[in-house]
């Protein structure tokens, strides 16, 4: 330990939610000199006993520090809270959820109010945020320069994986993991509704389950490698056309256990349009095509 | 090792496809008396290099052991197959792939006849077969005394999980299993769709892929935890009302990146019904029972 050690940069927050608080405690505990605003002056008045200064208006707020986080509902709210701020020479990181257009459309407006503009989707939920080995972290995108510079900030309450200068891809990135957890969990909701009236206790099958959608990740590799080649029967071990062969088991177990087959029915179509299209000795890998208008 | 080793028990096969034919070479390879029979009788002939002996008819192969493994195309095939030989005081194993109601009649038909009876579902392709690090294994339920029997026998090609006396259950797990990963797919088909015309190599999604949704599996425990206790808010993180909010979100980034949202919507659908009918505070396990009929 140094006697005198060097002050951590600060940081200005803006929007103080669940996420907004939980990252303000990380840099709060971690030394950082923290000024924070809200819209509903008491969350920020909450994090005074732990060292935060509370600025009476964003504007104020943004004018206390180089590097400017924002977490706030949704991008209006980022609209209306910016407003009358002044931008210029600051490190705008905006991790507010965003679609990808959104983003590249806020970087646009950043530059051009004189900012650095860093965009982030964060994959964590708050009680995650300080907790390193929960695996937690954000996507950012947009200024490498400004992610270079404060990296060792960013990454105070959860880690960070840059993927790209457009600002756009951390959104992308996001939506894409995202939409990906929500398809595996649909996938599990049918597979616990198939048991739901049998005597079989969901707690045995979770395990069963958990293992097996472990077992088949691999598969999303043997895909992107597919996806590179452009060639959809590299490795593969059952063709497409044993695989739309198998199907109806899966409708006529569906239907005999009562459930309905609506998570499962518009994979099985687009899996006989490409075997009717003549990816029979594909793997899956067409179906992808297939969502690209 | 004792000098004189003890017979391995004899097995007879029936269908020598691709998975057949896996299965058969493993008994032969660990030394197991092996009798098979195949309606195209080329695909038996090649295993007797092996040691196989070959029958001239399904009820002469049946005759020859008490253990008698079936791994036909389907179950109208086993019909066929069956339809003149002598089961009495048999071992029937059917590995063919079934629905439970098919399991369950088989089953029936097959004591009628004087067998006993285990059904199974193979969760594994042919290349896992005899690779016990590959992790394949068979679902089997019905004759737990047979089971017990032969448990050294059927453990020899692959592993096994028996999951009870109800002859329909190994199809119900195995389906179950399956069509979770086919969500699973379903969900990376969406993620690989968004970034398709996007400068972002599809090799650099798949860990990031991979990595999230093995993150995302322990919510399957807590699914089971919650349809267990019927308390679909319990140790909820994200609530579906937070979780149908964000949903635009995904829908407009697909919509921008010009990709089809049919494989997210219905489970969307499912939500937004769950929240209307006042499921806001619960996790998503709701959308379990709007299946179930
Ligand atoms: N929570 C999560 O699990 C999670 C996970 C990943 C990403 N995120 C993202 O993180 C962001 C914040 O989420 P959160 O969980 O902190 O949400 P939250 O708890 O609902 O907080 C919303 C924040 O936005 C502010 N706000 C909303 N509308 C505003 C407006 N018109 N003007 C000024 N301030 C406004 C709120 O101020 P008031 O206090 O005055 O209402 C509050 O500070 C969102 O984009 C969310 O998608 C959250
Ligand atoms: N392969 C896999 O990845 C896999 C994985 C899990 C489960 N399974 C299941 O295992 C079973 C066999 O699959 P497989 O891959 O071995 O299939 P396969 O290679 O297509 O072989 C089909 C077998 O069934 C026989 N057969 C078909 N119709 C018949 C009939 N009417 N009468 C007599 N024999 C008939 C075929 O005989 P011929 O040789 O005379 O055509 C052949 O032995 C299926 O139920 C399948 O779902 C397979």
């Amino acid at each position: 330990m140094e006697p005198n050690t060097v002050e951590k940069p600060s940081v200005t927050m803006l929007g103080l939610g669940a996420m907004g608080t939980a990252l303000a405690r990380t840099w709060l505990a971690a030394g950082h000199p923290l000024t924070v605003w809200n819209r509903t002056p008491a969350r920020a008045a909450a994090l005074v006993p732990e060292g935060a200064r509370v600025a009476d208006t964003a504007a104020q707020a943004v004018a206390a520090s180089t590097l400017v986080v924002v977490c706030l509902l949704d991008d209006t709210a980022v609209d209306e809270v910016l407003a009358d701020t002044d931008l210029v020479g600051r490190d705008l990181v905006n991790l507010t959820t965003s679609t990808p257009a959104q983003a590249r459309a806020r970087a646009t407006w950043a530059r051009s109010r004189g900012a650095r503009y860093l965009a982030g989707g964060i994959m964590a939920v708050p009680p995650m945020i300080g907790v390193p080995e929960a695996g937690g972290y954000v996507f950012y995108s947009g200024s490498r320069a400004l992610f270079e510079r404060h990296r060792e900030t960013l990454r105070v309450p959860v880690g960070t994986t840059y993927v790209g200068e457009d600002a756009g891809f951390a959104a992308l990135h996001d939506v894409a993991l995202l939409s990906a957890m929500y398809g595996m969990f649909a996938g599990a909701a049918h597979a616990f509704a198939l048991i739901r009236r049998e005597d079989i206790d969901p707690a045995a099958l979770a395990p069963l389950l958990a293992d097996w959608l472990v077992a088949m990740i691999p598969a999303i590799h043997q895909t992107a490698d597919q996806l590179r080649s452009g060639d959809y029967t590299r490795g593969v071990v059952s063709t497409l056309a044993m695989q739309v062969a198998g199907t109806p088991t899966f409708l006529s177990t569906a239907e005999q256990q009562g459930v309905s087959p609506e998570l499962l029915s518009p994979y099985f179509d687009l899996m006989r349009r490409r075997l009717a299209e003549g990816g029979g000795e594909e793997d899956l890998t067409g179906v992808i095509d297939l969502l690209v208008r």
